[in-house]
């Protein structure tokens, strides 16, 4: 006798100890075995319409063209932050839609931390009566054409990466970063964080502003294909990148007439930090997803992002709405004295890299990450192999050596998912679950599957489907 | 019938056609057959004195910690070349020593280059009777303990950069990078040419000598062993560690109170040539190698090196010798409008790298490299797979992340190189074989075995074998 075994795990120890030569299918009912969903997805994935228009989707979001083009503050880029014009003041934040009352640890405190840099409140608990009582409010980043890492907290006066497509003529803001440890972010406040941040807009920002109003219009998209093989995946990991940026801007430094001692301090900035490139890559995969939206039927995913409470998408053939699930918890690597117990729920918006190809869909490009989590290259490959059955194609921009140059898995394809079970992979930071204390460590995560079946299920219902 | 062919290739038709089952070994017999030195090297092999010495080598070799402490006129830098001193010019060039009148295309246009620069001559036909009557000599850079990539040509003029031990006070030397093209060192020298020497002796040289003492040693170990994992192998692509290389000059540079025009002069060298720390790689290497030589007994490889005429190594146990055989023609990718019959024999001492580990031997480092060849990343892994083999054992620091961050294969033994007829790869580019033309392409090649051959053969004759 032979067995194929679909699926179900516990008839294996039987197998083995009756020394019955067997093969095991890593199997499960699409839809986790709910049939109407699963007929929904089955409608869809045989639907020709849905293919041409995430055919279109994936083109739009494929042939986007990020260039960095400058950087001005925050409520000079997103005019809903410009209280003294709106009456209102407003901080926006990291995922979906969130609620004072509802946000966690780290966010509540990125948010007092933005209250008392704005000099909006002298102290935290001041500041939370500000969230408390509606005075200040709140919105995502990504209602406002932005993205920010972690608890995404951007304020007016903070300055923001300027990213454009010149064929549409989008827009896409990122703030800066501020490096790691103890920074708003991961939700520290204290006065070491804020006068950083001070410095980043005193400093750092008339700098980089200057240097790029020198150095003209940075095209990204080579120097992220560069960076991607060079052992970056642009979310976790973005030394190559970084240090491919700092060149071209350095050459912008020095063209821009600065003080010895700001080009000395930006510089440092630059080299003491792999992450600078991050917030770049996110504002051009922000761009390049905001493309591939509002195609109608496309059941590509344009947003994945999370608020340290919930876990949000979007699709591209739903616009303006979010399907949102419990974020996870993450396990990871964490610094020397903290565990899981002490970790937040997952939290960023840094996961539109893995909407447009990057993070952790390109794994395979970025070993050293997968070593931090115990595993290898082999480990690295297969993250990212996994991911093509989920992806509408490969990325002809992006490749990925170590897979022969294959384009990275490009365009979560919410049917797929759904069919098969398995979730997109996502790079991450771990934030400390208590407000002020900041990151405590990195690691591997996946995006919630229910995130995507409820997705599914309302663009079934939304869009009438073909005749069975 | 099944067969077992062990290295006959002209049965396998035969089998082929009858349907015989087969496995083919690729196996010749040790030392092509040569039985006489396939019983000294199967001597060596079994003998404990030179298993004990090698390990020694490579402990010298693996542990060398290469500290760049500065730059400055090879006239200044070794004695030899200063020749108001010595009361005779001098040249050093690449590889094992070479005579005016067996020197190659590229070799001449660039010594020619180079006394034109110098002022010794007029015109290239004044500088080619120099050479013929010895008014200006020429020497291997690796006897002034120097390195030169291509023709490898050091007068005395030319800025050097200084990279130092700073556990055994050891130093090495290598001239800067030119960038690609019409270059001195590919034998070009017309007037683009002598100018940018120009260039880099007045502007770039004072530059990066006030940098790096306003910055103090700079360490560059962890930087090789950072841009290993960022897709360098460090010989034919140095991508990453030059812009690692920059991010780090450039504070220097800043520090250094330079002329905002040198300032930006510089800083565009630095962005436009992704092979300035090639030259960086070619000195730690040649230190590195240095540590190992003279070692009494010791079959490791201390140097592999190509005047454009011959090809030369060097053995630790036989200081001071080379063992030459013709340089090989290589195939490679041609720039366009080139070809094989175009191209210069093999040059340069930058196989240097692969004696310690690096270029060829981590060629699963830099998959892109392989591409150039019509390869992929299975070729990538496969080259380097095939050199542990050869190789003593892996390096410490110097990880590559697609073998699970295996140590690269290091310290090339002469006696598995003899013994299993398989060459160490050599990752290079290609000269045109006339004078003053320049790079044509850029390839793949192997180390004539003929020199481990002859070299094994000293060996053994200069060192009592054990008995049998």
């Amino acid at each position: 006798m032979k067995v194929l075994n679909v699926g179900i795990a516990s008839f294996l120890p039987g197998l083995e100890a009756s020394g019955t030569e067997y093969v095991a299918l890593d199997w499960r009912p699409p839809a986790h075995g709910d049939p109407a969903l699963a007929w929904k997805a089955a409608q869809l994935l045989a639907d020709p319409r849905v293919d041409a228009a995430n055919a279109e989707a994936f083109r739009r979001l494929t042939s986007s063209r990020p260039v960095l083009t400058g950087a001005d503050l925050a409520r000079s880029c997103i005019s809903a932050l410009d209280h003294e014009r709106t009456g209102q003041r407003l901080l926006l934040h990291a995922g979906p839609p969130l609620e004072w009352s509802r946000a966690s640890g780290p966010v509540r405190g990125a948010l007092a931390g933005a209250a008392l840099w704005e000099g909006w409140a002298a102290t935290a608990a001041d500041a939370e009566v500000l969230f408390e009582s509606g005075a200040v409010a709140l919105a995502p980043c990504h209602h406002h054409g932005a993205v920010g890492p972690m608890a995404g907290v951007i304020s007016p006066s903070m300055p923001l990466w300027i990213v454009e497509d010149p064929a549409t003529d989008r827009r896409a803001f990122c703030n800066f970063n501020e490096g790691l440890g103890k920074v708003l972010r991961f939700g520290a406040y204290g006065p070491d964080v804020l006068e950083r941040l001070a410095w980043m807009r005193d400093g750092l920002f008339p700098a980089v502003k200057a240097a790029l109003a020198a150095l003209g219009p940075v095209e990204l998209r080579p120097l992220m294909a560069r960076a991607l093989q060079m052992g970056d995946e642009l979310h976790n990991r973005n030394a190559a990148a970084t240090a491919l940026f700092s060149r071209v801007l350095a050459q912008g430094l020095v063209k821009a007439n600065l003080a010895a001692s700001t080009l000395s301090a930006v510089l440092e900035y630059l080299s003491a930090n792999d992450h600078v490139f991050l917030n770049l890559s996110m504002a051009a995969s922000k761009l390049a997803a905001d493309a591939a939206g509002d195609v109608p039927r496309s059941t590509l995913c344009t947003a994945m992002a999370r608020n340290g409470t919930d876990f949000g998408i979007r699709l591209s053939g739903l616009p303006g709405r979010w399907f949102t699930a419990p974020a996870p918890v993450l396990d990871g690597l964490f610094f020397a004295g903290y565990g899981r117990a002490d970790a937040a729920r997952d939290l960023g918006d840094s996961a539109i890299t893995e909407t447009v190809g990057l993070g952790g869909m390109s794994l395979a490009a970025a070993p050293a990450i997968v070593r931090f989590a115990g595993g290898g290259a082999a480990a690295a490959m297969e993250g990212t192999l996994g991911m093509y059955a989920l992806c509408h194609g490969e990325h002809p921009g992006f490749c990925i050596p170590g897979l022969d140059f294959r384009g990275a898995p490009t365009g979560i394809d919410a049917r797929k998912v759904v069919d098969l079970n398995r979730a997109p992979i996502i790079n991450t930071g771990i934030a400390h679950r208590l407000a002020g204390i900041g990151q405590i460590g990195a690691g591997i995560t996946a995006a919630p599957l229910a995130c995507f079946e409820q997705g599914l299920a309302a663009l079934a219902d939304a869009w009438p489907l073909a005749e069975p």
